[in-house]
């Protein structure tokens, strides 16, 4: 399978590349960056020394990489992947965007939290969280990839959304990032002195993760749903915990959630579930494409408190990715993804 | 003033010794360690050499302990503090308990969540939280200091409770420690290497600190309050976190949230509010007694989001149990209190 | 090949298997624990889950294990792989064990400093840096796989040592190690809140590695050599980085360091050579087996500061195990180690 | 005491402001910044509400500043300081530079190493390392405080040197810093997601302090002093830790340096004296103005190995900074400086 990967030099265009060094079926054909453009990616990341050594080639030749290519992964700015995502079509080669242009199945949506017009609305993209959208994947052309807090909360979620078990008007969503998924732009708030042993919350009421798991569970519950939704950022690199907590509606015992969650997600190799009492950890996901997920029920209060943890640049990115792109060229949907976490 | 710790080798008694150096009026006569009796304090804590070179006694010297001192500050396990407070008191002291033994006003509540019976039941304790409960802490005899967790969110959310702004039913606390909360006992869960760089909630739905929350909220509304409380350690030694989520109810808009907070808040020293919309940051707070309030509304849920910020070990530890002691004793309550953070 | 792991615990053991689980020809028949035998690795090490369901064996059912593996790794303390070895090698399997048992050619060196009688001197045990002794590996039945600060140690010297251009006696060697490599046991100095935001020395001129180190360069000089050196505590999990410090002999150039850097690594997959001026970052390493290596010259001084990076538990233990055995074995030497490094 | 500071927003200038809260004679009478004239320092330093709300001036007000002023720091780029000093001088005020522009004795090593033309080199500066140093600061109108490497460093060898007893020629330093000494400007090298996690060395064989070192020792040896030092950047915000090498001189025993150190540093406030076989901690320190030293004895190679530890921000820049203000102006030395070291 021949693979560019558009935007390479960022975090999640690393990540991309580092999980596909050992996928059996990749060829790294092209790729990009604008800012550093004739560098080798080897000078940027010395790691992948001995792994890779290929060139930065320009977006500007976006045609000539789309034709050399089976598939495209845009890792770029919001915005800039819906004008590559014409060109990179029409010239046959499919499309797996890791930002937001096509994660929206409302143009509306889209332009209201991400404030550009959407230039590219005809184009029949499938959203891309796997295990919950795989059949619509197996035959897509473009797939916008989920977000990271979105995938940990979606697929913590939509088994008790899915089954109508809670109240939908009761959700809220507690999440916890490490800092790596700000990416590597320098910021204040993420030099280390200032970012390490220190917690806070950021993006309240506002983060633009919210439409889109609102987007998802709407669908699932096939009505309307709004929630809160807090991220935070931890002193840590990787790493998303998503807590989330919903009102059972009456009548709703424990066991239909251990049973929802157990059909929902059974033969899902990339979902461990640790069941009802179980408290995920993220570290136990670190570098995978794993999601783990436990649940609780506080008979106080009548509510469900389902835990998820993921690897934010993994499955919350690239790993995921991947796997989408396993499934639209039918291959094992595992492969190249089997690598076990470094938990140290 | 002479004072004296039992339990001075744990992080809270470290912390009372930290702080205690630089208060004026404060005069250490003993501190207590049934594992190191003998040791000087600087053997085991050498970043105390310069400051203390005292030598541990033992609990069972508690009456002479008693007869020298003033005030006792017990940071002991649960269930020693009230065995030692009914002979301290005996004495003449006053004892400022920084454990759970004497923060409950029904004993059938520490029964039932320490697992232990009360055997001073006739203590006349005040529950420490200073800014809520002043007056009856300056002629406390036994002080029950609040717990950590508790003290941040009982400060982020009494405000609209004793206002009536919130749906007491809503109140949902998501709150995020460093490790030093645990203490200085080893465990592998607090090992470095397996903590370092990762996130996970504990005790949902179980955690102690979560009656003693109910305790207050229920107080300042006048009727049982239930709440949903999940703690979650995150890899950084100090600070806690506390995010509030509460429904508003009708009509209630966010002016009245500014004004309430303003209200309740604009005359105490130790509590810097925000403002709403503000972010605060654990970093922040580290080392001193400061208490950071900011608060959120979202428009789209019809929600508040209160979010504070502590350092655990000092306003959630031994910060607060010097400020009540300075209220206790006549002293200026900020008195050895108002040394500048430590944001690096 | 059918492989065992005595000793899966800790976390050398947990790194056999996590590296494992991506080679190729490797099949798990046994794992031992003593202290939790009959315990599902997953349940230790939830991360492993998927990849690993085993139950801990008993090093009592050594020879069965013994009989029924093609090569046992030993990850045990130091003291038991010995004992161990004569059972396995009995059987016809081979050994490489990870611990100090089989790492010194002279067993009073090993006695000298580790303070038990060797009880298996009879042993052809070949030291397995593997870069430096491949051929006797190749033909080993028992390896004794080198320590952590020694591996990165070495392979920045040899060269220099091997080639006579450095004064012998000037060697001095500062390096700096995760808190990973001191295991998994609980120790006051590892804990989070005691080892974070902190830096020091331990072991000065007594950490057990010197002798090691000491052996490897007197074969490669020719005559004895003493080192200095000083191991340091880093807040960080993975990764070693050594500094190494030596005057030129009177004539050396700087080119020549160059050459026999080249001449000596050229050929090496795990060897990244920076070059003169380069800055080797531990962090390019994790989770890998690479040795990163720059050098640079003190016009000053006329010294030589030789750096050398690798992850401490990969080609500083489980990494250089498995390339060992791929050695002994006749497969090519990279299987299942080439993953890229975990930067992030 | 009227006490202004040039490069307020710093960290070096954040710690002067955190620090000089707590001392009973200082008063901020001017607190400049270029890029921030106007803003008031709780907006860029939040943690610093409630003990200052004054507004950063700027620097074309020096005139004015220096005659409201008694000591003026200088906090500022090199080059920046010596422009400065000249005006301030001239109105009366004394100048406590943080940075390089007044630590040389000789203008040409300051021109040499920091590429600038010296201005101001008819001041008489003072090289501000109390401990040695007193005498000359006590009437000092200007002094150069020292660098942070720079302190720990001298401090470890300046008695061995001065008594004689190493070989001059076999200095070696080995250091490591945390992140903060690398100030506030934003470089992906201080990234938290590039920084966490990894150790690496930088500037082996040019770092600017190294000359600072020579000058300080080449003074105490009546010699010229050359040495070998590498600075490293540990995943920590605050500490220095600094590893000296050297060979005795022949015949020299362990016990005279015990009792040179003893000698040396008996009297010494802020200089905590491990002993043979100590092993500091940087962690112990922190916060504090404490420089702890231990030292060993290797008799396998001769030499001694001196370790300091310090806190990069505070006896390495702010405050001995504040400690040298104390001695100019006779007030007792410790004053304001006795604050125990955050351990946690």
């Amino acid at each position: 399978m021949k693979i560019s990967i558009c935007g390479a030099t960022g975090y999640t265009g690393e990540e991309l590349l580092r999980i596909l060094s050992g996928h059996p079926q990749a060829e790294i054909v092209y790729i990009t960056s604008e800012s550093q453009t004739g560098t080798g990616i080897h000078e940027i990341y010395p790691h992948l020394t001995r792994l890779y050594d290929s060139k930065l080639a320009s977006m500007e030749e976006i045609e000539n990489i789309a034709s050399a290519s089976d598939v495209i992964f845009a890792a770029l700015p919001h915005g800039h992947a819906m004008e590559a995502g014409k060109k990179i079509i029409a010239q046959g080669a499919k499309v797996i965007d890791l930002g937001a242009d096509y994660r929206f199945s409302d143009r509306k949506v889209y332009e209201q939290w991400y404030k550009v017009p959407h230039t590219h609305p005809e184009a029949k993209a499938v959203y891309g969280l796997t295990e919950l959208y795989r059949d619509q994947v197996k035959t897509a052309r473009i797939v916008g990839n989920p977000g990271c807090y979105t995938t940990a909360t979606i697929l913590a979620l939509a088994p008790l959304v899915k089954n109508k078990l809670i109240e939908l008007s009761t959700i809220i969503v507690d999440a916890k990032s490490g800092i790596s998924g700000a990416g590597r732009g320098l910021n204040l708030a993420y030099h280390f002195s200032e970012a390490q042993e220190s917690v806070k919350a950021y993006n309240i009421a506002g983060h633009r993760h919210t439409p889109e798991i609102e987007q998802a569970l709407s669908e699932f519950a096939g009505t309307a749903v709004t929630i809160s939704f807090t991220p935070h950022l931890i002193p840590m690199t990787r790493g998303i915990l998503s807590t989330c907590y919903a009102s059972l509606k009456t009548g709703v015992t424990p066991d239909q959630i251990d049973e929802v969650f157990a059909s929902s997600y059974r033969q899902e190799y990339f979902i461990r579930l640790l069941g009802r009492g179980g408290y995920p950890v993220t570290k136990n996901t670190r570098g995978s494409n794993f999601c783990d997920i436990g649940w609780h029920y506080d008979h106080r209060t009548g509510r469900v408190i389902v835990v998820s943890a993921i690897d934010n640049l993994v499955k919350g990115a690239a790993g995921q990715a991947i796997q989408n792109m396993n499934v639209m060229f039918g291959i094992e949907e595992t492969t190249g993804l089997t690598q076990a976490p470094l938990y140290l």
